[in-house]
């Protein structure tokens, strides 16, 4: 279970933001330790839009001991790099370093607005969680930095669920798809000047590259068996009046 | 190269944002199709902090085929889904999707914040990306996607020189501190009841697991040599008290 923690945050439209974004990425304890603004504002709750159940059922607690208790593993989110970068994790490898710690009450704590968090806040958490940025401006808007993690941490359970974009055809379809586009091509004599084997060899390498999936294929295969259609069609409407006007044939 | 696209825009606070995240992400080229704001108000500066020169370099435009002309690849940021899902981008597969298009100029396209970008418009764009989300409450505010987007494609760049989190000690670095941490036990007489073959196979086992870093394996083996030290002053100091004094020894 994941908790995000914000220690003193300034302001009640950022409060809103972030339960917005803690509800799009399935994240919904929220912990705010001696908050400078009220977290229940209206201004708060429209930027909530739908998550203000999560502003409602938010803890306030006095001070960051309070919010860190009965938490497994605590990170302070910071650029901060402290004396012994081992210690670090920095967000990319958030699946790698923390997967130890997967399902384990994991608390993540951002500071205020303007200062982030004191060194001594720093040191009461376990861990350095550092989100790589540019070194012209690295440092990120609250809102934006809890977005960022907790679309980290989602995208390591979302990608564990779909491993690979690609949904590709069995073989079986994939040969039916340019068995259709060659017979087409055949269909129109195409082959009279273009060396098949060359061409078909030739295809096969795109449309693998395509990586089609079966309704790709099979929307691939469909069309040509219109054209050839087609072709086969005007074809014949042409022999037709070939044999009734000769001379009138293009 | 990478460019932000932002079609009728109508807050002046979320383009300062956007602006930020661009800067904090890397990424330099923002345009504005027939923004409702104007996107270089003292509250866009102030959300934009150190990035106002992006605000004061985004191309104005009035048409989404013009923000587009000059593009190799577009993508419409849209969470709606298409009738075939094979051309959808999932953003967490950016780099494996979009790896062929790398360096390439690419288009990211997003809607209004209230009601996104039209049917219309998304067919304009080459691909459809979409930021998995919540399915309670999946859509994102506009300077949140826009963050995730950016963060997404700095972490393929980052990651690509950054591929492990672990910077692990050499062999013969590891052995050093574990034979310190043996021998400061040996000095203790703590394998007068416990097997040294089996914690030192054990021991080995879980310094792996923290696979550290030469800081770190440096310290581990300094921490048990002044130990050691100690041990030995401290025994050494007994024996002087022993000898002129027996009858005080503990």
């Amino acid at each position: 279970m994941i908790s995000i923690v914000l220690v003193e945050p300034e302001g009640d439209m950022n409060i809103g933001m972030i339960a917005r974004s803690m509800m799009n990425m399935d994240v919904e304890n929220l912990v705010l330790v001696s908050p400078r603004t009220n977290h229940l504002s209206e201004n708060a709750r429209a930027f909530a839009v739908h998550a203000v159940p999560i502003l409602e059922k938010a803890s306030v607690v006095f001070s960051l001991d309070e919010a860190l208790r009965g938490c497994d593993v605590s990170l302070a989110v910071t650029r901060r790099i402290g004396q012994w970068r081992q210690q670090d994790v920095f967000l990319p490898h958030w699946r790698e370093v923390m997967s130890p710690y997967a399902g384990k009450k994991i608390a993540l704590v951002f500071g205020r607005e303007k200062s982030g968090l004191t060194n001594d806040e720093i040191s009461r958490c376990d861990l350095v969680l550092t989100i790589p940025s540019s070194d012209v401006f690295p440092s990120l808007n609250l809102a934006q930095a809890v977005m960022t993690v907790l679309y980290e941490i989602y995208r390591t359970r979302w990608k564990s669920s779909h491993p690979s974009p690609y949904h590709t055809v069995k073989r079986e379809e994939f040969q039916g798809m340019l068995a259709m586009i060659i017979e087409t091509l055949e269909t129109m004599g195409y082959f009279k000047t273009v060396p098949r084997e060359r061409l078909e060899a030739y295809l096969r390498k795109l449309l693998y590259r395509m990586a089609p999936d079966e309704t790709s294929a099979m929307i691939v295969k469909n069309l040509f068996r219109r054209i050839q259609g087609r072709l086969m069609a005007l074809e014949k409407a042409l022999e037709r009046t070939d044999s009734s006007t000769p001379k009138d044939r293009p």
